[in-house]
């Protein structure tokens, strides 16, 4: 169960307003898409966004408006199971798989549907009595976070479903104002790849976990001890030119590098590159949401799987960090968002920034933000960790299982949705989302 | 290679009305769509109308205006491949069971496509010279007919797209007007079903084929002889009534009167009644163009593989006629269309219409429209077939292969397109047609 | 329901040296098999060698003797459904795709199940009386067909078994006496391939199916006309040297020549020779009964799939012959096995034999055995057919779909299991029987 | 890379003792099998008897003697890819998916080889200089270790080729001496279930891993500290009886208490309960290696995937160990084999022993033998760990993804093999090894 936030505590219009920003910066990142573009499910992983913008609606209707209504009248009855995703506890959810058949209702029937929630949720927020209040708001709150979770898979999700078009549209117009670019790109530079940097962790008996302050999934708790064994960390993620030489290396075709189930996908999938990488005579281009484009060899590597990433670490005699390791780092930084170089969802740039280059003492950089970066944690319940009651039980415990942990967010997540402790979690053989790598040894 | 059909020798103002016909025709049938439906395949047979709209027109681009014009400009080069459903001779066809995840070009600009190669079209057959006429008439003529089979399917499949989604949305508002039913409806009548009539079919050696005079595809040529066994036809397509008595008397559970392979696939699919007939409590209900509605007793069974069809037969000792048996019997009947009972997609019924009850002497009734007609003829060529040369000839040749011949049309044909010695054909298994059940013995 | 042969009046203890000469025969062509190969299922299609000598014997046992013995007490109850190939009138086979699995009962304890049934049977034909006799008689002769039959089946079975080991371990020790080579082998030779020789065949009305005099399958029956149009047989079965030519040619990657469904299949499978052949640094191989071996280009080309021979003919500017022309020509000939130089099992050699020289005047060569010829003739019901009551209905009729009609026999054909109007079929794709080429045009 | 175990050091003949000893332990376990069980695969993750009886021989021949010895002539250059289990290292291995498809080499010819390598390995180990000897025991003893792991696979794996036989054959002829029952068999007892009993086990930062005493897999090292939490285990393995109350209490229909991915494989599959329990009329039965019997609920419940261990611990308001816990109460008990209860190989019952009752004070009951017992620990490596150079790395690191950590040996292991810190490893489906449940919270 999530713990009450302290902006809970606030005025209520104050989380009223929060409420609107949240659902409306989801609806921001639609506006750029035209209706087609918000029907396709590119692959079973993938929902189309009218889904998202359906689901997250109907998250808020089904865990707080239909339980603290008296004689509840949904606004679809249907709804109740065409945009459930996966609590069994609320009947059958509508095939994920099928998600993608659907034509009705219509993306304006949606964004009907969403108004009419918010009427209805706004309404409540202000209304009810302060008993009910303290059991919703920490559902809206939730609510909210997983919005925001949405948010993000939107544009993962839409870039996959682009990608899939020999067109290779963009998203929006131009999306991403390009920084100026320091190497060449696309080919192995003449500049030859600086070796990686390291910086010191700390080791010993170490506390991890949410510490109850603010916001935060079941899945960070409880806060509790680890022994981390004395390491280094690299102080960028790896970029892409560092990639090109493993791939010009045969990263890809040197066995004895990989583990063995990520061997046997990468050579049945044909994986030569990263996900939306796309060789051409001239060189490497890599599918951006705004269109295709000449690979940048300073920005961190992306859209890599774990075992990629794995593969990666094991080729540059290194491994990569558990979640203990990054998580005490992390611990020492500014809150995602603070520092001006983060690059979220909230900077308009939705690729990963350039490599930084300033001196930076002890400290890692890109720690939040850019990229993802896998762990080599498999995705586990901290000892002691309990599950919420009822439907929102079902948020994060049951996938602890053959996944591994992220940690730090993306250029696609939102600075407020990001913490120290924040665990995200996915296959091993995932790549279409914004995954990179940082190294450790 | 098809034949200059008598339309081509009219005025050439005449055939240019035509082209516009046909192909406003196929406009007016998407026309009450959402651009959502025009996007979504919902399984490997079943193409987005999006992509029916664009392949017709890419024929007419891709096979006239590219080989008929100097220098010619293409409307977007992309699209030769996008477009091509399977012709090889043509590079490489994108893939047939990912064009469901293309998000553009955009319907409005599919539309521009369209209106952009319809100019250009019109403009050639008014100014070619007679040696180019004489060239490019057949073709147009050819892609027109191939037009009315997309436009058909457009029909068909969107239909299977819209009964994947558990709202049933109609098509249209109130697609086919209702002519009164005589019959209970959704359950085993209490008005016992009529048996079977039968007519008398010709016998002997029969001419059967396509005698050259109008237009027809190369796969209805040669004609030939054929010796025709002494057998009768049913005097009617096989009702719901009698179909439902099939399934009641456990047709669907009994192995003995199944193929096979039927069999085995009735069983792994579940199969217990036609696609689109839907059990509820209160009665068999029937989703149409028009929604959901309860069963009509009256009208002839739809949406039947070959092997239900084989199966039915089976069980009310009788036999699907040949397709000779078919033809003989058709070719004394008023041309299609002709007949004002003749319920094709120009009537705007949309759906099988109920049996017709007149006395009708020795011909049977229903031939034409309302249920393309399954025969137990495997889809071959005919004796001295030759496929014809160059891209058209993969028209129709490389199919003949695990396919069964259907005849007649069905109420989504256009009247236009069809003919006594017109060939469809699908695998045995296909349910998404509007294929139904004619009796032979 | 198989007619009575004729066989079946003579004195009934000829008929029990049958009944022991063709179960013997089955034993035999096993002698030469270890233990471990008689367990192993290749591929779906293929059953192991133990279940071909449980599965005949079980059709004695529960289709003769369990009906016609008061108070039957089988062999093992087990075994009725252990042994059951698709006889679903007689419960629930086990399944197909698990044959391979079972380790027991033991060869040895299979081959005491024979003799155990085989002692009752012979009791039961000696003892039994007149009436029972009459029925009696028709179901063991066919019981004695289908061994037969599975008497092929070991052989085409276990050469695909074998086929899957690298190290080409041979069936026996010397199989088959090689009787001399007239070509250079595994190349194009210097000889250049002599151009077919055509001969002509009957045509109009025509008589074809079996006329009632001994037995025959239900699906030979009823003899009826068809109108055979006028058409040339090739001479001899295609070669290997003809279909090395068109191999060279470009045959595996014209599409143009590809029925769609073989080119997809094709592509797929990496389809680039027939089944068996194997390509060296020398030159191509073949792996025959015998072992691997160098291509011997006078032979008749064998294992190839419907989809590659109708390729072929397309290539050759020619098609396959119907099932008609075949079996109106074939009636011309002395019967299977009469010539000395039929090649059947008989003969021991297991392998296609040379092409044979001499002048022959206007009858086609090597129609019966050597290898079974693909017609264009979709297998289906000939007019009027219906399939026998009972479990026996069950052994022809409901594979009349999705299947090509093969004829001739091959050399693990028996000579005495084959007739002019003899009805064999597989699915177009089937690659593994002795299945070979005879152009028509 | 294994270190050299301190036997290594003892004289040369008592190795080469030990060397026969071990060897000739697989061929005991081999003995009651028929040719016809050596042969069959029953799935992918299952190996032909035969197979296991050549791969380990080719383990020593590969790895040791083609190294070892100067021009070496192999026993069959075949064998070098035909049993390569996964060694890419080593050229590419023989497809495991086909292993089943083999019927050459012979049982007979794989003894012939075992005989021969056996042979050819003790003259080495007799007449190698000390050099030689330093470099040739550690890979010896890696092989012997490799072996046992075979035998209890051989053993593992009949069980469920025996399984897929509706005969429901035994193994042996009464291969377990049952050592009597207390309670009712096969239904949920009237006796009740006696509630867990829990000890408490050690926490604070404890050492885990190997110490380098004797022979060790690379994977239990190095040895380090974790942070341990406070905790309890169960005293038992979860007993039949416990887990058929929690299948009688909809275990098994309880979506709430699986993992997502485990409730999807169990609703796919149809898990209803442990792998080779069988429903009966009369209850519950179990195939046993002694074939079919009444199930005993005092028995550890074995056969479950970590999935069932997981729901089941969920349901029972507990957890699985971590294998630190596990390994910590461990290491209080007497080494493996040394206490006379403990259940391995040696003591061929085969099959878990029945709970045992006496009184016992603080330390777990059971931990070693018996079943092996799934931890909450995804198998990963130790911090520190690097694989061993060569191709003898590739056998463990790779496999570190996706697989759950299982500690203590079974039933079928072999005493000798097991240690406090010996980690097993399977993916949480798998139920066909011996795997049963401990409780902890």
């Amino acid at each position: 169960m999530p713990k009450i936030a302290p902006e809970v505590s606030k005025s209520r219009e104050a989380f009223v307003r929060r409420y609107r920003d949240v659902r409306t910066a989801t609806e921001c990142i639609c506006a750029p898409l035209a209706i087609e573009d918000c029907v396709v499910q590119s692959m079973l992983e993938v929902s189309p966004t009218r889904w998202h913008l359906a689901h997250t609606t109907w998250f808020f209707e089904t865990l707080v408006l239909a339980r603290e209504t008296n004689d509840y009248r949904p606004h679809d009855p249907a709804y109740s199971a065409l945009f459930n995703s996966y609590y069994n506890s609320i009947g059958e959810p509508f095939s994920r798989a099928r998600r993608g058949l659907l034509t009705r209702p219509s993306v304006e029937q949606v964004y009907g549907y969403r108004r009419e929630i918010d009427r209805r949720v706004q309404r409540l927020l202000r209304e009810c009595d302060d008993e009910s209040w303290r059991r919703i708001a920490p559902l809206i709150e939730l609510g909210l976070h997983h919005e925001q979770q949405h948010g993000e898979l939107i544009l993962t999700d839409i870039k996959h479903v682009l990608s899939c078009n020999p067109l290779y549209p963009a998203y929006g117009d131009s999306t991403h104002r390009r920084t100026g670019s320091r190497g060449k790109t696309g080919s192995r530079g003449e500049t030859p790849v600086r070796p990686v940097e390291w910086i010191d962790g700390s080791d010993g008996v170490c506390w991890v976990g949410h510490n109850g302050e603010g916001f935060a999934y079941d899945n960070e708790s409880p806060r509790h001890r680890q022994f981390v064994h004395p390491h280094q960390l690299a102080i960028h993620p790896t970029t892409n030119a560092e990639y090109l030489e493993f791939i010009e290396d045969g990263g890809y075709r040197r066995h004895e590098i990989w583990l063995s189930q990520g061997w046997d996908i990468a050579v049945n999938e044909g994986w030569q590159a990263p996900l939306y990488w796309v060789q051409r005579s001239d060189g490497w281009q890599e599918f951006t949401l705004a269109g295709l484009r000449p690979l940048e060899p300073d920005e961190p590597v992306c859209h890599v799987s774990y075992f990629e990433a794995a593969a990666f670490a094991r080729w540059a005699d290194a491994r990569l960090p558990t979640e203990a390791e990054w998580e005490v780092a992390a611990t020492q930084l500014p809150c995602p968002g603070d520092s001006t170089t983060d690059n979220f969802v909230e900077g308009g740039r939705l690729h990963p920034a350039l490599s930084r280059q300033e001196a930076c003492g002890s400290l890692p950089l890109q720690m939040y933000g850019d990229v993802w970066e896998w762990t080599s944690s498999s995705y586990g319940p901290y000892p002691g960790y309990r599950p919420a009651a009822g439907a929102v039980g079902e948020y994060n415990g049951k996938f602890m299982c053959n996944q591994y942990v992220l940690r730090g967010g993306s250029c696609v997540s939102s600075a407020s949705h990001i913490r120290p402790t924040y665990r995200n979690f996915f296959p091993p053989e995932a790549r279409w989302q914004f995954s990179g790598i940082r190294l450790a040894r």
